[in-house]
């Protein structure tokens, strides 16, 4: 089997129901899932040994972006031959997952830095990748339809990587370090993004 | 000596036959090129000790993506003075190790979760940010001229990283985990990208 | 405490002094910061134990990343009632620093290929993550008017980490690999960018 094709060499490529320039704002989206999606796998790489739950739901992750990735990659209209895959269940399970992380970590106040132990770092790579596909999943879904389940999930996203790396480095024995030149940032009160 | 020259504090910057805004398609496609090579880099720092002929053949990929880079950021005329460097021959040359790594990883059927070893999960890093690298350089292909070998290049690339990848996972005997939820998408009849 | 508030669902989001679209400029720049500074995070994740003073620097200029975030998320304006925090002071320590690291290290005469220990091969990433975030600096400053030292500090700052890497090489007795198909492209006479 060759993997492959020659046939985007000129800077096109076909989708489900079409044929689109590599430099459209779709492939740029889906495009930037899968780099996400690639840095999900490098903290997964670095987790240690025995989380074997977290684990798991970041490998259920890895398959739920590559629903995100297919919805986005449909042409417009496709998903009436093709149905989306991504469900408001998906967003919930993560709202759940958050809470409870957050529950675990630290009461928290102000920004941290991003780091840690090696997977809490990578993890908060993720969280700043998954925001970069999310920006450019608003950038799509200002030209086009797409299914709204996959722009609230990757929003969702970012906030599990983060509640997770919080986590890992508190189970780690590793404080994070605070941004000291900001007043409190997080806090019961507020509710504006 | 002094690296720095504050020469483009201000957001413009010297190329080869001119100067350019830092903002512009043209140094948006090298400055790609440049970051996907340093991706490379961490690749190689992940390898096992006895990969040797793995490392060589990225550490001359990498000279590879110095050339692309310097065939990107050239003005568009230049070449006449300063000629390209990129050439039919390199893209052949990925090809055959392709092949040869397609042949030596298990027969593929489906889409696999980016990840696995430590390397491997880089190289679809690699793979992921090449593809942006190639998306960026199909942007300033829209506008101007640029050497069409680069673009072939970075298309066979990423697929040259994505067979390494598995390559090294099955070495390693570390088992590909497929995308469960879409149809075979690999197949021998298959060829339009 | 909800970390999630659900409010940038659609989109928007709220930064100092107004409501912004995800797909603006402005967040695209500080958005890309955030993810430069989390590789700074997995650069020091991988420094080796006795870097101490260099580990302290990293972690310094974490801050100040977070400093040129806070500049540039705030809306066109709002500096009249929240002051810039990135100044001229900031840009001066990194050159002081460059020039220790560039005595430090071998002369420089060619390109090098990023990569060497792990830390050296993360701070190239981070030094090319820093670049792209300069570029988007660019493409907000041709749009408003922001703090003009924060363009110069991630300026600045890419070389802080090149010089850096070279240094970290060093030490560890990495010698860096020399791109071979150019000319001496650094020289004590250059000094246009
Ligand atoms: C900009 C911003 C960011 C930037 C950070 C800015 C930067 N410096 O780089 C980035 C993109 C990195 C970011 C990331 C995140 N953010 Co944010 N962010 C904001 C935003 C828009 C503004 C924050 C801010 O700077 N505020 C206040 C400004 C004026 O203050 P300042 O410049 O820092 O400081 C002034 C004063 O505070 C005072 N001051 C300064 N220092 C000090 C110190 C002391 C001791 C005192 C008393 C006063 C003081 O003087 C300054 C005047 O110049 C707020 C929303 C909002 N509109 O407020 C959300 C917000 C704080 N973020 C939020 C979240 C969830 C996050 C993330 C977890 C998102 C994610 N999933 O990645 C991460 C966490 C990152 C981390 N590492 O901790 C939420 C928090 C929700 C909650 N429950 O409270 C908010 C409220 C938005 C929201 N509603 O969702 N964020
Ligand atoms: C979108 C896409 C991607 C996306 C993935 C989509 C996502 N989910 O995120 C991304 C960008 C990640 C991607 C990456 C790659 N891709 Co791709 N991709 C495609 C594309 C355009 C569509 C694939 C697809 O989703 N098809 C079918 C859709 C409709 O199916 P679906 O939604 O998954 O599922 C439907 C049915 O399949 C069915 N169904 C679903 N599940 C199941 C399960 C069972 C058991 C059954 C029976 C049915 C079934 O129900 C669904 C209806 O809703 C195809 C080309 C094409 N036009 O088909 C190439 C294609 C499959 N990719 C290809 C390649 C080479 C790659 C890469 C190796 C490229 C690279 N160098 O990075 C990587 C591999 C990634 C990996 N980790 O394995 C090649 C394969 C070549 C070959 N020899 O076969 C193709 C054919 C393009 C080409 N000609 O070059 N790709
Ligand atoms: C393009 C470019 C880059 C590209 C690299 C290009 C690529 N191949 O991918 C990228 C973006 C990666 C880059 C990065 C950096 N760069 Co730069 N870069 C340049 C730039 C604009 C052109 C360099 C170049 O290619 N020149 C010459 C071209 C025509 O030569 P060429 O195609 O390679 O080769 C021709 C001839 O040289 C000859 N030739 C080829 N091979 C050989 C071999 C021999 C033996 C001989 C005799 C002749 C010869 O034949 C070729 C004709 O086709 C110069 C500025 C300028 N305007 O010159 C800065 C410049 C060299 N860079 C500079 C800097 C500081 C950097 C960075 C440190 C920045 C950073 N913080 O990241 C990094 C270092 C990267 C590294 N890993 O070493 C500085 C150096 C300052 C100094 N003191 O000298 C310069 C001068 C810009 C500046 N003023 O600030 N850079
Ligand atoms: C925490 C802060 O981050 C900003 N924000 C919200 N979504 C994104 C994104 N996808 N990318 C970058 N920044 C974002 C908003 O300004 C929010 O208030
Ligand atoms: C495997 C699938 O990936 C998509 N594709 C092709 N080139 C790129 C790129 N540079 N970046 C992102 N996606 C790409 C096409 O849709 C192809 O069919
Ligand atoms: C070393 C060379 O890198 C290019 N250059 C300068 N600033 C950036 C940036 N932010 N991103 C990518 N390339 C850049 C210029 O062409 C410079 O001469
Ligand atoms: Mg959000
Ligand atoms: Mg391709
Ligand atoms: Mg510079």
């Amino acid at each position: 089997m060759k993997i492959y094709t020659r046939t985007g060499d000129e800077g096109q490529t076909s989708i489900v129901g079409g044929r689109v320039s590599k430099a459209s704002a779709k492939v740029e989206a889906y495009g930037t899932v899968d780099e996400a999606n690639s840095f999900v796998g490098v903290a997964i790489a670095h987790l240690p040994e025995e989380e074997r739950q977290i684990r798991e739901e970041l490998e259920k992750i890895q398959h739920e972006l590559f629903d995100c990735g297919s919805d986005l990659s449909k042409k417009e209209g496709a998903e009436r031959k093709y149905p989306f895959k991504v469900t408001e269940e998906m967003v919930t399970f993560l709202e759940e997952r958050i809470d409870a992380y957050v529950a675990e970590a630290p009461e928290l106040e102000r920004f941290i830095l991003p780091g840690g132990t090696k997977a809490a770092a990578y993890l908060h790579v993720a969280r700043t990748v998954i925001r970069r596909a999310e920006r450019q999943t608003v950038r799509l879904a200002e030209k086009e339809k797409i299914n709204p389940w996959v722009q609230k999930y990757l929003n969702r996203l970012s906030d599990y990587f983060f509640a997770l790396a919080r986590v890992i480095n508190h189970r780690a024995g590793h404080k994070d370090v605070e941004y000291v030149r900001s007043a409190n940032v997080f806090s019961r009160r507020r509710n504006k993004e």
